[in-house]
């Protein structure tokens, strides 16, 4: 099954290299495909949990790897990635909270610099040739690094399955721990895990229990509701439960409280950016409860226009991120124009938890805009309600010469 | 208290009329401050429920009116308003499903052409002078009848508050089975009810249990989820658990379905469109479990830049429904988009309600883009992988060339 | 230079033909590459000129074609494909009028059924794989005969420079009268000229007079101004100097008319679909009339609302066009939302043409909204000064209220 | 004419003070009215010719007011007014540079400056109740200094023409120039000068020669083209003709040139925030070279999706500025996206100046993402041709599951 030409003109390839059954079968073939060039292995930090990492750089080394590069991003990828997303209020196609798309940007850029480091002339990714990652990752490789060569062996080799891989693996006497059948596609990070595949495949299927590892059911969930307090600051969770905590930290610590009352899943078939539709659930416990915050502070502190034009950013954003735009000035204009707006974005919340939901129920801000006073009854020198006559007129002016004119 | 100066130039006016303690003591007000005109009350029935109906025209007579007109306006409310707005997915400031806003059109309309019936040469509306209803009832009289004389009693007379609309009604002797104290304020429909005042004029109290009248509270629903399934057509629903059922036959036993398991509250700090900011809580049962229903075949049918679109039609419905611009250009070119659109929007949907959520679980439509074929791993003639290279070499290339230039 | 190995499985291929040097290669090209397929020549007659028609058939014929269809589709052309476009005000990127993009959809979709009459499995062009229109055609195909396979000889063949193309010619005889060197690409129809290529490339060069064919230099025009009057019912020209003309007719004489005075000159670096920018000069005389006269009656009739939107829809359809995705669910919605708003576009508008300009200086219609009483000074029922108090502070009411809070 | 009943609570007003006619008046209206308070005159230096500020002090003093405060703002307007608003690209209703309406808020916010220094409790305006910039200027006066009294005399006071107003100064023998008639109502700045009144006030009239005072008529400009070159620097013009210049400086120089062949004529029928239409002729000579070259540099930067961005921008800030919202969140938003994208807005431009246009003709740039080598036929690293099949078949993909589908 190995390629019989030789391919030439690459001498070092960064992989990035999970030590799943892809990316070991990747190291060999790169090898055997391109005139036994060298192959750095990478592997990003970005919070998918510490068994995936344990025993990884012996994995890659057995595999074939010159070197095994692990690069911690947790607090940069929250930090940077994550909150200048949610910040825009971007949620894909109304539901996705965009947790692989977030993390494919700050990836690849890692994966650039090592690859200056080591002075590689390719990088390489062991996405399939259907979905949205290829385009993501390639798309930020020609924005960081136009000059590397860029390696997609789903889209050259012929294997087309986890037999396949198996088998050639098997071949060559590497050892993989991967068995020959796995229900579900998952990626995980700090913000979320993704699964497709298996039931999901048909969206008749309502997903079966073994489909979620993050979340409780909600029928699993305490039958008391808890509250957790975030305070914001400048559109990012600065505490929760009154307790002062990196922006890795305070999203761990709500992927822990939120998962345990089920809050956070999502179903969806959506729109890859590749033309056709994929149907996946997401686990986004953490997040969940962080986007809720921060909308519910939104509420009291921007006025109608200002919040009308953060939902023409979060919709623009909601599409650059999943495409995979990060690097491009696009981005950087929408994050100056959602920063911009999260100046005010100040104050605490509660958030009930209950049975899959998140609920603010307490919100103030010193930026609130909202006034008792002002919203009531009763008299005051902000608002004269006699001053509704004139507004009214005026506002609806256009109308009344219209229907006078069609007479 | 009556005013001491008669005005002129009305002699027959149209009142809102809703039997409560407000619009009650207009009547007298009317008669005493227009020189004694003759007062024609009117009834939209949208579905507020029978006993805000039930005697009603006695109440009027009794309270001066010369005569009570009641129209039923259900199925043409919830065929006519509410569907081409949820069409366009429209939600206000990302929460409000705009229950109050879609019923101030219909009843507006069906006001003029009471008016128009018996002669009136004014309309009259019980809204206060902080609100958006005033605004919404008065744009619309501006578009369809732009020649009758608006009376707002709420911006005229020097009353302020129940005690003293308590006390006008005594000093003339009419009777009111009102209260002096009122906690919320309400309004109902076929849709929603909406609550105000209390507790709830300070964003940072939960709302108390007192608050909700049409949902049980989560933690009282059934520790059992119930089934529901819509069969939806042109995006509106045509049967209910597979019962062919009218429009508004259909709303309601989605709210009776859904309120049992708690579905449907809206807790919400919202811009209103006279500049200020006001808190309300509203219950849709039915309504968010129909929404959930639409935007579940919209995820198999409409492709990346349809959806796009539709959520900016859904943006700019959203105002416009709130702003009370029905009877304009803008709405109806809205509406044609949104229709054309939704002849797609075509299915079945089967969605889980459990202690407050209403989760589409499965979804099929005869229009679906989506395909297992297509999705998955396999290899097929519609999608070839080694096409994703082009793409995304093309997709890419401002960036690379960004990038070149750069160096 | 012909292909050694013959491909299989096209028996019959309808080819867009257009008589020049590439289409006359493509012919005995396709004959060598694809088995001896059957050619059928097809040729759309969007308005191109007849010296474009003349001798295509025998031309064709002696090329190797087995047939050749000439289809007239001018006036289709305007009325369905120009007028939904222009309704909308779109214009890409904010200077061209999309003169090549509107008749790829109409000349692919007459191409297509000349396909289904003579039973062909396959359909061919002759656009470049840089550029736009290979997207556009294909991009129809695809919506339209999903099932035809699409043959680009440009992307295919080894020929790259039109002296490849005569060599390839002269070696089978078959007899051309292009020439070697032609400076200017261009692109010809009922709305527009394109060019490209030449000293064009370099955007630090200004156009020299070689480029422009249908129109005079502005130097050159009547040193006196020419009025033309424009009829206009729902957003469409019907008469032009008050004589009742086709779609096409008017715009033949608006051409005309306009190239005298060399209106309609565009000088544009674009960002072509494919990622790239190229440079391009367009000639649209009679066009940048019309839709100087559209804009102007909707200067009467559109509210401030409904213009806004108008603008969105424009931006939309702009790219729509030029992205080749005419046959999408997205451009009958656009077109549902911009005829609707075209109802009120009715009116009369008289255009001045001097020295390269077109200037709308006299509009009148029975739907405007402008009224010299309203706008002016003295009193009037419909506006009185005092309501602009009460308008301008529950206008910037939110404005105060942020400001007394921030004190 | 004279208010009978003197108002109470206003100590000292400053009073933006032109010199005219109405605000001659104005000044012995608020004493009258006002228990004789004190005036304050104000004028801001925008621009608007030294003709109109000599002699300004005198005449305010001679009119009744205490002191008279004249604020030199025309660097500071173009630099932090204009600049910002164009780099944006916005343009009201397609058409007007928004030449008063950018104006309107420094003036607002140096009188409240004014106001703070002297200690006044109120601002008072001149502009009428039908118009914007009374909107414009409470609202600035709203979001600068909610605590200041406004007071608009137009909207109280009983005059109504010309005539009122001169015998409102005769009876009181108060000396002015101002004559009976005057046609047209009139502002200027550096930016441009607007034009209403008169014959304008019928859009089926052309404008007559009288109106406009900046330009010549494109009839009478030179008949030799004249070209200005710009050097640009993150969307700002910084050299003319090669000569560094201030922001006003150049502005002034552009105005000179562009004047004298008839360009930034503009006659345009608006939607007014305030509900009606009204007929304005601007001029804006200099603004327009200016736009042209900014958006001519964009051509060459810019890519896809960050233009259309930069339109949504545009469209967003053109109300936005028009109406008034100066100093609000949205504007510093809109602001930092227009500013982020506008650090590659770098490069030269030559314009060409005739009979009234001004066509780009020159243009390169450091950030050009044009490159002939990409646009044009040869073969090179970055684009390959057969990457075009790839791209295609997934650009469609949509269209061709959904054409499959409905077979």
């Amino acid at each position: 099954m190995s390629s019989a030409v030789k391919k030439t003109g690459v001498k070092k390839v960064v992989l990035a290299y999970s030590g799943g059954l892809d990316t070991s079968a990747i190291i060999p073939w790169l090898k055997e495909t391109y005139d036994d060039c060298e192959i750095v292995a990478f592997c990003a930090d970005v919070g998918q949990g510490e068994e995936e990492l344990i025993g990884l750089h012996e994995k890659a080394i057995a595999s074939g790897a010159s070197e095994c590069h692990i690069v911690d991003l947790k607090e940069e990828f929250v930090a940077d990635y994550i909150y200048p997303t949610i910040a825009t209020g971007a949620i894909y196609e109304g539901t996705y909270l965009l947790g692989t798309s977030m993390a494919r940007p700050i990836i690849a850029k890692a994966q650039v610099e090592v690859a200056r480091k080591v002075g590689a002339d390719a990088v390489c990714h062991g996405c399939t040739g259907k979905g949205n990652d290829q385009v993501r990752f390639e798309g930020c490789f020609a924005a960081l690094a136009p000059d590397l060569k860029v390696i997609a062996p789903w889209r050259e080799w012929e294997m087309r399955s986890r037999e396949d891989l198996l088998a050639y693996l098997a071949e060559r006497d590497i050892k993989t721990s991967a068995s020959a059948t796995k229900i579900y596609s998952r990626d995980a990070n700090a913000w979320h895990i993704s699964h497709e595949g298996g039931e999901l495949e048909d969206p008749w299927n309502e997903p079966s229990k073994g489909v979620w590892t993050l979340t409780v059911a909600p029928e699993d969930a305490p039958n008391e509701p808890e509250y957790v307090s975030l305070a914001i600051k400048n559109g990012r969770v600065t505490h929760v439960n009154d307790e002062a905590l990196s922006p890795y930290a305070a999203l761990m610590k709500l992927n822990d409280i939120a998962g345990k009352h089920g809050v956070g899943r999502i179903d969806i078939t959506e729109n890859r950016l590749v033309g056709m539709k994929s149907r996946g659930c997401y686990e986004t416990p953490g997040g969940t409860v962080m986007f809720a915050g921060l909308r519910a502070i939104e509420e009291l502190v921007l006025d109608k226009t200002s919040r009308t034009w953060r939902e023409q950013i979060a919709g623009q954003m909601s599409h650059l991120v999943y495409d995979g735009r990060w690097f491009t000035p696009l981005c950087k204009s929408l994050i100056a124009a959602s920063e911009s707006l999260a100046e005010s974005v100040n104050g605490d919340v509660v958030i009930k938890l209950y049975k899959g939901q998140a609920t603010p129920v307490k919100k103030r801000s010193p930026n609130s805009l909202y006034s008792e006073s002002f919203a009531t009854f009763g008299e005051d020198d902000v608002y004269d309600q006699k001053h509704a006559e004139g507004f009214i007129r005026l506002y609806s002016l256009a109308s009344r010469i219209r229907a006078l004119n069609s007479k």
